[in-house]
């Protein structure tokens, strides 16, 4: 809709950046002066300071009405959600429940959401959270990323880890919801995380970052040399564990190549110790390369141990199913370029990013070169660099984190200067406010890296907003990196902590706008409808059945089809809400008021949710979700009868 | 900061918006020919129509690094936090967790949090979450509004309603956290509530929406002449009913008036009835009048009930604590004019609002007058009249639900109007998209309302972002007042639902950047502290008792006090950790991993989880808020020893 192409006579922000105001904008200042330069006309008027600004930064605005030209994904840290962005407009637009509880959706209230919540636990979890709600209340979402075919996104899925509970989570892109949670045996708090590119996702490769004892069930305790960290390749079609890998050294970040030959961990820790300073002793740790054929040919041979009920092969130093490359100590960012041929590993405490030839590693695990032989540059570029996105052009952009900066630099001139060539691979540095993690590049984990935009994901705002307390926000930052020079055009706020996002094109993505009456999410609810001779569609029934209740009601606003139902006290009650609603965007909810119910029922679903009535008396249920003029009217009594006494 | 005064020689956006611009901004039409035709030229150089429109909607523009010149404190509706965002930007800018569970920052698990839910409910509900984990995982927020001295905001605090689990909540603006929440008694379902305004707050009013028997205890059901709804006045400052009045019909919305006399409601459902036909067949329902000072006379002498341990007075008709005044039916906005004698009562189910001049009300107390006298202007905006914000130069813009749009309305023309002066009160209608609820003016609930801003919260986005799915966001619409036409400057999308919201201007805020050691929201630890001779602020003690296990630690970046500690399984154990960072912006987290345990710990702050180490094993804790190039390497080990089999 908004696709404009800029044409040759239009505006180049290249021409305005030149001089003080790029200077200026560099090195972050107060924009007053840079204005005022650029100060001019717009319809016969002179523009006020901030409307020159506005037009400075305007590439990145999105006006009323207008629409953004690519989804963002953000993973959301501590907060265990995801959330879907518009780009370039930054504005966060949704947000899916994952492994939060959600008070407005339900998520975690739900039966349809415990289902997918718990039935991928494993038995020692559901036990642990049998005295505890039974699901996890919170997590830890580090990584967002859609699937692949052929080296691009492919629009299905997105999968997101959970580093708190030793989760990998799968959201379906057609109505943005999580349909999959799974929790990976035998690793400890999965870190990194990468669909396989190639030839299609396929796998969901999963770090465990923390080395633990297998089992780890209290026999081996304050014995860290009996600790070990897991490698997972998860089914992202079944979301189940195909097979995992021993390693050693703490798993980081990882990818996976072009190629469907290999996948990547950095590791830190290569002390294998315990305390920080015993972690950082070393003078180098390494990346470790997983040879997926080699893996699949053991597994498919049964030269595997099963271990906690997956197959697991033995990947430490003198596998052949991985190679240990020596990297400068804590490596961290693990990226391939979309040329299909370099990965950049991030020094952290080293200021180098190391880039390996995913050509070599053939001859690498024929033994016919050395690990180091598959290093092919390694340039220097400040301290802290942590992740780099590319531009599709040859370039990279790797954020420092002690320097608070984004450096560009170009990838052939890095190796031609690895081979002793006289060139400088940076491009340019530009100062992000402040302390940047990851970043990422519109469509950059993919072949087809379009160099239009970079966000820059910074874990400090200090003083680039209005105070807002003790917590400050983090600060997503958009910088325009289609010309020359790279310019930094918004500074957005983030809720605690977006750790992690990928930029996809809107083609790609192509949600309905209402559930599919015949979708599985609510599989379990047409099934006891069934049971009891209900029509979901047209239901206004209750059934009793000894003391439990399953109350069955539809909705079209404003009303619920029953305005009462009657349960006795103690009785187990299951309430089946249909929305009959066929319309875009009227979701329906219902609350129950004082009962700590809440759920949302979007348009065509049915949603369920089972309780105790353990409260007598007048307990209204009404919509939450803003439904019509008379919404306020839609409601209803559940009418509890005390027990006898 | 940014607070830049527009001089004579700026570019009026009234200039702009003129001709087919402005028809075309009104309709809600695409940009490209308004920003063709505004196109210019900036520093020499031509503005691509992106920048025109950029620079169209400059006044609105927030360049990275400058600063927001207003508050806006969001109500998240169903999600149960409160949202601080900054204005004109419209950036959200940081969550503070109330009603619901917060994954980041561990509300609803901290001993901290839980003391703050829990000390406030009633003995009942107290009984009913504890086989519920304790705690509420959801609420309702619907009004956030903050304290006043004097007829505007005093900065101290913000207070905001639970409709969901009939609960009013405080936050501390000195350091933006909630610090207060309690359970209403007698009440069902707490909706409309505002602080009063004169001469401080002073009291909180709030309504409970829906009637229920008085006790609900299930000896009352299906009677619903036997249902009562209850108006409460809360001591805002030590957060505890003052006292409570029955009324007739279903408390709505409310508001108090500028003299510190009298407070208002609107009341749907005058029929009393259950169902929506019920509900709607009367022609007129009303607004309700309180008498504060007669309320607290009779509170005083004793002329009252004490029912639910608070004192309660029958306000119903013919209380000398009450007037009715007769409304078109459904009545549901209730706004105090800044002019301090005009408060609207929008129709919804009537194209009209009511003007109420407060003056008026000691004459209908004392029967001078009838109820209806007190009705100065009714004039006809257009359908589904639900609320008014005002400019403070005696304009209104009330929203339309149903026609989608904002009025603005001149306050003076309507009166003289309703005397039968032949004039017009509408002075422009603009476009929302779609179907507006709330809006808000910058300081427009407060006598300083200064006419820039205006928000509509708008309940329904369908097409204005890219497609998310089934659920798609709301939208809260900017709208620049300044002009003598309104002009529609931002879409921001909103994850349900932002229900109402208030403008604040900066200067009456301002946080803290670290916690005070002696605040006391940690009083609890510290007492625990001074009982196991431990200095919080250099811990690293486990202190043994029976079962029952104290860890005390501190943190500095990038360490916890104590890399391990072992604990027994089945040992009760809490975990104190004081942050001695002292720089703003530096929170840690503290997640034990697969124990479900996660918090935030800000600077200078302590925070306390407690839980059952009854899973035995090796589990890593981990910092989960970035602090330092070595945040990945802050952690440490909990080793469980299994219980003897």
């Amino acid at each position: 809709m908004s696709k404009e192409k800029i044409s040759k006579q239009d505006f180049s922000r290249r021409d305005l950046l030149s001089g003080s105001a790029k200077a200026a904008t560099l090195a972050g200042l107060g924009s007053a002066t840079v204005a005022a330069g650029a100060a001019g006309l717009v319809g016969g008027s002179a523009l006020t300071p901030r409307q020159a600004k506005a037009a400075e930064a305007g590439k990145a605005f999105v006006g009323p009405g207008d629409l953004d030209e690519y989804y963002g994904f953000w993973s959301s840290g501590q907060s265990g959600e995801v959330r879907i962005y518009g780009v370039p407009s930054m504005r966060e637009l949704i947000r899916i429940p994952v492994f939060n509880r959600c008070s407005a959706t339900g998520w975690g209230l739900t039966n349809e959401s415990r289902k997918i919540l718990t039935e991928g636990l494993l038995p020692g979890t559901k036990e642990f959270l049998s005295t505890r709600g039974g699901v996890w209340l919170n997590g830890d979402a580090h990584h967002p990323h859609m699937s692949f075919t052929d080296g691009t996104y492919d629009g299905r899925f997105l999968f997101v880890n959970d580093k708190a509970n030793t989760r990998v989570a799968r959201i379906r892109c057609d109505v943005m919801k999580c349909d999959k949670i799974i929790e990976i045996p035998n690793a400890a708090d999965i870190h990194g995380m990468r669909p396989q590119k190639y030839p299609r996702t396929g796998y969901v490769f999963a770090n465990g970052e923390h080395r633990v004892p297998i089992p780890n069930d209290g026999m081996i305790l304050d014995e860290p040399d009996k600790y070990h960290s897991v490698f997972t390749a998860i089914d992202g079609d079944a979301m189940t564990v195909a097979w995992q890998v021993i390693v050693d050294g703490n798993l980081d970040n990882c990818d996976a190549d072009y190629q469907g030959l290999y996948a990547f961990s950095t590791c830190y820790n290569s002390e294998e110790g315990v305390t920080l300073a015993e972690m950082t002793a070393n003078e180098q740790d390494w990346v470790v390369i997983f040879d997926i054929k080699r893996i699949e040919a053991a597994v498919k041979n049964g030269d595997l141990k099963t271990i906690g009920g997956v197959p697991v092969v033995d990947g430490r130093h003198g596998s052949k199913f991985t190679r240990y490359i020596p990297i400068s100590t804590s490596p961290h960012g693990c990226n391939t370029a979309p040329d299909g041929r370099h990965v950049m590993i991030a020094g952290k405490l080293s200021p180098t990013v190391s880039v390996m030839d995913v050509t070599l590693l053939p001859d690498l695990f024929d033994d016919k070169i050395k690990p180091r032989d598959c290093i092919v540059a390694e340039p220097e570029l400040g301290l802290g660099p942590l992740h780099t996105a590319f531009d599709g052009e040859g370039n990279a952009f790797t954020t420092l984190f002690l320097d608070s900066q984004v450096c560009k630099w170009n990838i052939d001139k890095a190796v031609r200067a690895f081979k002793g060539e006289k060139v400088d691979p940076i491009v340019e540095k530009i100062d992000v406010h402040y302390q940047p993690g990851h970043n990422h590049t519109s469509m950059g984990e993919t072949k087809e890296a379009d160099g239009k935009w970079l966000v820059s994901l910074n874990k400090f705002s200090k003083d680039r907003f209005i105070n807002v307390g003790p917590l400050k926000p983090e600060n997503d930052q958009l910088i325009d990196i289609s010309g020359d020079s790279m310019a930094l055009v918004h500074d957005g706020a983030s809720f605690a902590e977006p750790h992690d996002c990928i930029i996809v094109k809107t083609s790609v993505v192509n949600p309905r706008a209402i559930w599919d009456r015949n979708d599985p999410m609510w599989a379990e609810a047409r099934a006891w409808a069934e049971k009891d001779g209900v029509d979901l569609e047209e239901a206004e029934q209750v059934i009793r059945d000894g003391n439990k209740v399953r109350v069955y009601m539809y909705s079209i606003a404003p009303t619920f089809s029953l305005e009462k139902f009657t349960v006795k006290q103690g009785d187990e009650v299951t309430v089946f809400i249909t929305n009959m609603d066929d319309v875009g965007d009227l979701t329906h909810g219902f609350t129950l008021a004082n009962y700590g119910i809440a759920m949302e029922i979007p348009a065509q679903a049915t949603v369920s949710v089972s309780f105790t009535a353990d409260r007598p008396g007048v307990h209204w249920f009404y919509c939450q979700w803003f439904c019509h003029a008379l919404h306020m009217e839609m409601r209803g009594r559940m009418l509890v009868e005390p027990r006898a006494t």
